[in-house]
């Protein structure tokens, strides 16, 4: 079975990384978390890296903030998908710099890079990604687009009655 | 076996987008083209993005210039990975408007945005993402990034004796 | 008589968008009012966007937020002038998400575009757009100047005598 | 029967407000077209935004570059709709001060803005701000946009057979 | 006597701008103070700009937020310096318009343009431009930079001896 | 009678920088041109500042591109008002650094910042300034002003003959 | 032995600046602290930025906001390595404004860059570089990253019992 | 001896970090270039990095474009200082990804940031540095800047000729 392994940064990454551990909770599919910082244990990131596909990890959702590396970093080491989350951290110039630093990756290394502190979504695309090969997750993301879509529509019947 | 799907709002955009059909050739995944405009074929754009999942495409890829719904759209008709190509169109504002309609997706719909015009790196995210089930085809990404390495270290040589 | 429709892509951006629909209400102006998301009912979205003309609407306001594409995508379904708003949302990069993925639309397929939250100026320029061609709204619109005016005298007196 | 008024600040926007003029002339609609500066001819503008109603005229386009206060002057003097359309000028810092002078009007006074260079765009606005109540107009818009869709249809078969 | 004219397009402006007159108070600057609206009130500005200079006048000091045109306005109709506070406005995107909106002026029609919210230097600016001609108020000009060093290197004993 | 000192950080700038000049001669202003530089002659610019106006200039126009420096630093010395003229240069981003580096001086400390590469306009405000006290020189600008609107006048004709 | 001096432009960056003066404390480094402001105490700059390295200073640490000069005029004044440090200010625009004035200093006058409000990291870069020639002071700086690490390690371990 | 690494991501860096060797080895300061990808040779990078001090170089100067991650990753191998220098490549959105990626590092880990394509600034700040502890070197820098206050003189008496 399919499993993904979320790492971020740093523990003050941890609330906005949290949502994509709830949602891929939400799809039944197995989560590693882990705290993996490309500047202060970049051994530990390289052994992620080299051996995540091999532990059978199928996707790899990296959060960072700032100058964000780990995200690119993980992605040079494995062949796996990587998707980058962009966090908002509090010296952060307005987000900018996590939002380039993750999507701005050169030729050859890509880094599938989601909104900022788009935490959430990252957990879905994961679950697309599996889903891409598993057609039980992708009838259980369609599924979720349907409760997103009712969601809207009770919405939009509180708005007229009122 | 899977297919790549690798769509794009306008003829102008193919130059940009030839560098994912083209890597794709490179890693044997079976490709198909085509112009989908949001904003001019929104009824095609519909079908394509319901049905493709049905037709045995697992990724798609979507390219697009300024404000670039194309990605956003399709990702929220279909339920499988859909990476985006943020293009730098004439009129562009330098790309930003490109790059931030395709990744600041609202929670629920994520688009795997990559660099601005990169389109190469979508083509190997597409196989990263295929790789991530099929053994094979992430062997050859393995074997592509050993060749990213070689080049570096060619052009360190020749840096070196300079 | 004129119809306007105000649409928006979350409940979450009502309570910017009520300026619109107070200020249309102020000029007498007969007003719908619903949510229709381009990422998550985009079948509802299709058919509002197709059919809003033949319901005897004149002008569409449209609202969203980062990733915007509800205005450019009703832009595109239907040969009624669309009023974009663009909303700053809470994970919005400072709003340039929103401001530019609907004001940066591919020749063909324009959006009326106002200021960052300007949901009232959306309101005003939907009574002169009917004005344009209803002598009695055109004369609201020149009294509600009017009154701009006045408001604008008035505070200069009580700066002056402070 | 109504008319739009193109003008622009400075002989220099002629090329980008060109395409204005021309997509009216598609449409089959009166078009007037003047140089219309807010900062070196304040009285001709004055003059402009206080009668154009008075001449008949239904629709203002309006570009200006730079610290572009044109469209914006001319929306505080007429309870016309005002286009505004930012060029981008040779000493503009990449555009971003002609869209945010337009753009960012405050609360009682709108300007529909339009894509930077956007005057094609501006023109189409204009015929769907007509078209919103003449229908002939808008069947005008109608069969645009389906010809906007046949062009796109067209570049998918040339893409494909290639 | 010269005289500075402080004028803001809103009451609202006045917390930021205040800081001009009092330091105008400071120099025994001759000051009048008024709300006049570029977009409201169009031909008071206009009556403003083109008497000011008949009226004793030598310096305008205009303060305006968001697509602020008032500044530019005024200088297009006096013959006298105008400077220009962008103000940071509540919609405004992160003043940035407000700052193009005042500075980016064409060829023909400067703006002294001082900081955003740089109400104080506005002030300090006027008494420099009245000083240029005027020996007494230079020497006011010398002194207050005296005291900027003075207190500087008071603040200078504190942290050496904390 | 005044003179006006226009000073900038580099000969490269002096294209640029030219137009100030031109201008002040049309002006029948007396200039001088020298190039100071803030961060390669710092005692030669603290000389420039120091002296200034006790050497007869009523006005220093100053010019300087990336972090540009000598605006802000001239004014911190001298207490005459200093018009700052960002350069764009090869190596700016964009013009941004100068256009910050000048602009946003701190309380105390004013530039009189013009537009991005505005050397044209800092001429001007540099005769408005002294016209500010010199009715000889206000009533060039005034003619000048004139000369503006004719001008546009000239080009309106043309564009409405063709 | 080697000393550093921390200068900044105003007692308000004192509490940004803070953080360079506890790290270099941490690594038993010899520290000098003073206000310094390059807009108003030009001479008292001069002084400092001519004589430090005759003073037994080693490495110069300036902080600033807004349009922030003093690193930039300290390096052109020492021949000692300066390591500037953006300070976001009360009316910076978001920080870009020091970022910029620090940073795009020209071609002969370097100065070292840290992140803005990055006081920390500008002790810690200090250290370094005395560290270049110290080895004593090089393996703190190998024991403080080690520290790094063990934080991240402790950091990971709650993470995966939680 | 001190000696200083000047490596790259890319052979296409080059053009832009040859100034940082030039004005190196116009120092007389041994200097040795490498190619080394912090996305395509991680390992390469990893034992540089880990290595540099230990083969008695004193400064790392590291160049790297887009989403440059090499400057950063190597920051946190290395007891070293390292200077960055942000490469404005070719698909870089205006120089910002570099500029931000290089110095808005986490608190831990400076890297020493000079301005976009500043090369030549990194290979003097590494002379700074060196001589910060050599009195030779620093006083080959006082020197050098003997030279660029020689060159603005010598500009400006042709400026004043002219």
């Amino acid at each position: 079975m399919s499993k993904v392994a979320v790492i971020m940064g740093s523990t003050s990454d941890l609330p906005v990384m949290q949502e994509a551990i709830d949602i891929l909770k939400g799809f039944d599919i197995e989560t590693e978390v882990d705290i993996v910082s490309a500047h202060r244990t970049p051994e530990k990131m390289y052994d992620f890296g080299k051996n995540a596909h091999e532990r059978g990890i199928s996707v790899i959702i990296a959060g960072a903030g700032g100058a964000a590396h780990l995200p690119g970093m993980v992605a040079s080491l494995s062949p796996l998908p990587v998707i980058g989350v962009p966090v908002k951290s509090s010296n952060s110039i307005d987000g900018w710099d996590s939002v380039l630093s993750i999507l701005q990756m050169p030729g050859g290394v890509p880094v599938a890079t989601v909104a900022l502190n788009g935490a959430k979504n990252a957990g879905i695309l994961a679950a697309q990604i599996i889903g891409s090969s598993d057609k039980c997750v992708r009838d259980k993301v369609l599924v979720y687009k349907e409760g997103l879509k009712a969601k809207v529509i009770e919405g939009a019947g509180k708005v007229k009655r009122s």
